[in-house]
């Protein structure tokens, strides 16, 4: 890399809390997508919390499952967390299925500085990816509400931002994402010295 | 309030994040000392985040009841979002009755930068004071697993501090609770210039 190159790099510091909130189908991308802004957030020294939607349940929603209204509460909890961290100055990076509009945009309502990301891959690709094996069980009956084979997915109607994982690799999709947050003036940069 | 008095008074600012976890009895004075502390922390432009017990059971524990295992599970939620918190810089003050030493001790290990302070009232007194009006209603066999009533409280062992809300007032423990702070370097105070 020149000296030249180097020169254009972007630095990104923080601006004010915020939450990046993921949405998409199991397998869509949304947890690679969350580490890689998360680490490129990280290295401007900017203060990130993900919040997974496996870990989430395990340590919020142990015991919910995943009718609708147990969907939404724990998509609620995570809103609540996210609202404490982002009025709090840190970037919260969600990445939930979270599958019914509605609540997705009370959480928006409730957490205000929210920044809507669909992370979108089509339901044959993510069944061809199968990262955790489990669209396999779910087509064969095995899992009963899954999102997407036996359990509806409400796309965003407005977000700020889509991103295609089918068209694009992680890096792009990643830029794209700091590129909106710059934008919406969430974020502050500017090259480096 | 003379000139001198004014230029001895403390100016508190921020060290790092850690939890302020208030355990005590229903009654004890857990949240008006949570809010005496919190208001004279946000004076020093101090970031605080108050996790009143009612208001997380609300958030993020409703459908639990007060059995052991929910109580504990309530109590780890709050730890966990305690953590979040803390990690990211925030002052975090709890003023949940948690009863179980065990889970307390837990969420310690859990959070690190934790100070556990003992709200001490006794039963008589928080009976008298009956500030919510369930100690009449446990007493009347009303309310079943009420602390201190019909379920267990087991005070802690190695508290950082005791206060003793029957001998001291409000703003005699808040100061104490922050003296303690600054003691063991959670917070750093100066006098104001």
């Amino acid at each position: 890399m020149t000296h030249g190159q180097l020169a254009t790099k972007r630095r990104i510091t923080q601006g004010r809390g915020f939450t990046l909130w993921l949405t998409g189908l199991s397998g869509a991308g949304k947890s690679t997508l969350a580490t890689a802004v998360a680490d490129e957030l990280r290295r401007g020294g900017v203060r990130v919390e993900t919040l997974d939607g496996d870990e989430v349940r395990q340590n919020l929603s142990k015991g919910l499952g995943f009718s609708r209204e147990d969907r939404d509460t724990n998509i609620r909890r995570i809103g609540y967390v996210a609202k404490l961290l982002t009025r709090n100055g840190v970037v919260v990076i969600s990445a939930a299925i979270s599958p019914y509009r509605a609540v997705r945009n009370d959480v928006r309502r409730e957490i205000g500085a929210f920044v809507e990301v669909h992370v979108k891959a089509s339901l044959e690709e993510c069944v061809r990816r199968d990262t955790k094996g489990l669209y396999a069980r779910a087509l064969a009956g095995e899992i009963a509400q899954f999102t997407g084979v036996s359990d509806p997915y409400e796309e965003p109607l407005a977000p700020e931002l889509v991103i295609d994982t089918e068209r694009e690799d992680v890096a792009t999709s990643a830029t794209r994402v700091i590129d909106r947050l710059l934008e919406l003036d969430y974020l502050r940069g500017g090259p480096d010295a």
